[in-house]
């Protein structure tokens, strides 16, 4: 029974990780026969969003494993205690979470940065040859992970697509209900709400996500 | 296509809408062929719970529709805006916002009130003859809905499970991958996350529970 991470960047679309695609993730990994453990960085998120309006909240403050505890039920770790070692696989849903608190691609483009937590456990799969299933925006830490060429989806957004490439990956187009694998570097990834229209739609292109991440563990 | 009206309390297992039950239930929907609109009340929720300590988070405050629009995407009205009469059904998933923040179970017991909004709205289903899908804890209002004699399951908490019986509903013993259903109230329960070890139970529960509340409308 493969055991695998799942990293979460807080708790909504807008500021944290995207709850349907978290929740989906856990759902089809059980599904899928497989055992999970949630981690999310213990830090301030970059914004608090209020979601019904789409703006920020001025002067509120979040922690992202404190709100990712919301998705997790309060079963999760900080992403510092995460080895790769111990699980035969990593996940990242995506949500502005992932592109705000994993990175700062949401401000920086492609002249982003991976934080450096991050970064050491997402690249300590990759060197240890395990797979990597990427969500939504979280692709576009494809080519710092796995460096250049690693092959990734992104949806039809052609500017976050240019942005990829000109980081140095290369993007692939792929349908929301579909996953693409770069086998090379055992790297899955997915449009999801890229490209979704409903939670369907998003849970067959994660579903897919996982069956080809745990195919390759 | 049935149009279902879902009613979100927050968006987290111990202060608002559990996340699992919100998202599965969106999920179960759309997969069964009804659409969908989110709703939950504007107002501040009863706590803010950190859900990686499970304290309560002294002086923070926090808005149950502002909140519940992280699961909905943005994409929910206030309850104010909810009239029976344009939708075939009502759903309401549990977690403790359905206890703290649509009535005041989680700290009145067989004592509480239901929230004045959220009981005109339930009512107003009830006696147009429409189907009600009551999750997770959210059937301790079965009696104050639907009056006394409702049917109504809790899983396996005898505490509440009394508490049911002595507001004058009848609990019903269920399985946690099942729902029953009081045939001559329209009244849909279902256990979820009051007995559910796993996402993938908790989506069997509330898939059914799904069905039988689109069959009866």
């Amino acid at each position: 029974m493969a055991k695998v991470a799942v990293v979460l960047s807080g708790c909504g679309v807008y500021d944290g990780a995207e709850i349907n695609e978290a929740v989906l993730t856990l759902l089809s990994l059980e599904q899928q026969g497989a055992t999970y453990q949630c981690f999310a960085p213990d830090r301030e998120q970059m914004h608090v969003i209020n979601h019904l309006t789409g703006e920020p909240v001025a002067g509120e403050t979040r922690n992202a494993l404190v709100e990712a505890a919301r998705i997790a039920r309060g079963d999760i770790k900080a992403l510092s205690a995460l080895n790769p070692g111990e699980f035969d696989a990593l996940l990242v849903p995506g949500g502005f979470g992932a592109a705000k608190n994993l990175c700062d691609f949401a401000v920086a483009g492609d002249q982003m940065s991976v934080q450096d937590d991050f970064l050491s456990v997402a690249r300590g799969f990759h060197q240890a040859n395990k797979p990597i299933g990427l969500i939504c925006i979280a692709p576009v830490m494809a080519a710092a992970i796995c460096g250049a060429g690693a092959q990734c989806t992104i949806g039809n957004d052609t500017e976050v697509a240019a942005a990829i490439d000109a980081m140095g990956a290369q993007h692939l187009q792929c349908p929301v209900t579909e996953a693409r694998v770069d086998v090379g570097n055992k790297l899955v990834t997915t449009p999801a709400y890229m490209l979704a229209g409903s939670v369907s739609e998003a849970y067959a292109g994660i579903s897919d996500c996982v069956k080809e991440v745990l195919a390759l563990s």
